[in-house]
């Protein structure tokens, strides 16, 4: 991605500095444990010059307390504020503020890929949010990254929870994108089960329950000074000309377009 | 859509209550000033039993002022940075907290549509993010929709900055989609120029500043008890069997899959 990167850069004469240096400061943790990177894990809560509290505090969760209760909320309040609800619980225990006042009810929006409409999965950009709460861009960025590409490319759901709302077994799908519409459609499609089936609430319950489980043991690692960005850490705006998947052929089924140079 | 929720809940025998029950509030109040939405106006930032405050405080904006500091801001933080600065920065002034100390660097990662995946355009998700703090619900769902479907239908952009950092003409092209890859895609084929040009980086910082002053637009006739649900306000979800877009044959250009009934 690096040598993309600067291809990119050399065809197209452009400035990609900040992406260059987001990209390059990927590439050089990829597949080291970026042990600099927990420099910041004591940073507490400080009010900066603007008046903006940040980062917000971040205690060690117990990932699998975290998945447990965002799977029951998701019945209550869908993906995005049941993975709030999940990494919230815990953070408003043992750190308190910010966390505590924070309407997470504010969050529920991201459901159903916002509204109903089928874009980004509500988890991961709850995921998202949490991160960028507790790390500086620096680490937000390709923890962010790493968090889709696990999503996209991972049989879910993952989690399993100790006591389901659904009792018998359901197939697992490669969603190939984090986007509501393709996660969902593929798991419909291999379990030929509707939106509305019992089946499916329970997957995208324990999706949700995944991605939160996920968040929390990505940032326990980076607490404890180990968290690994992977080799494969993807940004399709580097890597393609323009923001996008790694699934092209999944939409441009007749040709992939070259963007304009 | 009131129609075809009830379709698809017979055929599919499914839980549609809490869809409809927001469908039913939308197709209630599509051309029609839904003022008694206008109720919830003056709550104040409360504190509720479980600690969480909320809503907060809205007063109303200048949207130029909104638009123009978004427009700037994209420059250093891209687009949903972008959209919660111009939001925050006088709604700091007018209200104070909690706006003032909630760290808006935390929602860099919608930039690019998730940090170059080309998702969600991180404008409108910013947009929908301030929309959830400021008003409950069964608000938050329609107007979110709202915006969401402005910006897919819309010759972008539509805000024009005073002092913009390009100084010649740029096109407007239809996004059909509040997704980052087409959004700028579909751009960049119109306008045939390249991901890192100076047009395209005004035409993004443009249209950054078009959902922000939308957003302001809105939420002010919210606070005035005049904001209107469209009639054309979309739920994929209800309408198509599972969480979609409005444009099927985008992607499906061999023809659009049925999801199991």
């Amino acid at each position: 991605m690096e040598q993309e990167a600067k291809v990119t850069k050399k065809v197209e004469g452009i400035d990609l500095s900040r992406r260059e240096m987001l990209i390059g400061a990927g590439a050089l943790m990829a597949g080291v444990a970026a042990s600099q990177l927990g420099v910041l894990n004591t940073a507490k809560a400080a009010q900066a010059s603007n008046g903006e509290v940040w980062p917000w505090p971040y205690e060690k969760l117990d990932p699998a307390r975290v998945g447990e209760t965002a799977y029951h909320a998701w019945y209550d309040v869908f993906c995005s504020q049941a993975v709030t609800t999940g990494l919230f619980e815990q953070l408003r225990e043992k750190v308190g503020e910010p966390w505590s006042s924070f309407p997470i009810n504010s969050l529920r929006f991201g459901m159903g890929g916002m509204l109903g409409w089928g874009l980004t999965c509500g988890a991961p950009v709850s995921g998202a949010l949490v991160i960028g709460l507790v790390t500086p861009a620096e680490v937000a960025t390709p923890m962010v990254r790493d968090l889709l590409g696990w999503y996209a490319n991972t049989p879910m759901p993952v989690y399993s929870p100790q006591n389901g709302r659904y009792n018998g077994e359901i197939p697992k799908s490669v969603a190939q994108s984090p986007l509501c519409h393709q996660s969902v459609g593929r798991w419909m499609k291999t379990a030929d089960r509707p939106f509305g089936s019992d089946e499916r609430r329970h997957r995208c319950a324990s999706v949700t329950a995944s991605v939160a489980y996920r968040t929390a043991e990505m940032l326990n690692d980076w607490k404890d000074g180990k968290y690994v960005v992977p080799a494969d850490n993807w940004d399709g705006a580097a890597a393609m000309g323009l923001p996008s998947q790694q699934n092209c052929m999944s939409c441009h089924s007749d040709g992939v377009p070259s963007p304009p140079r």
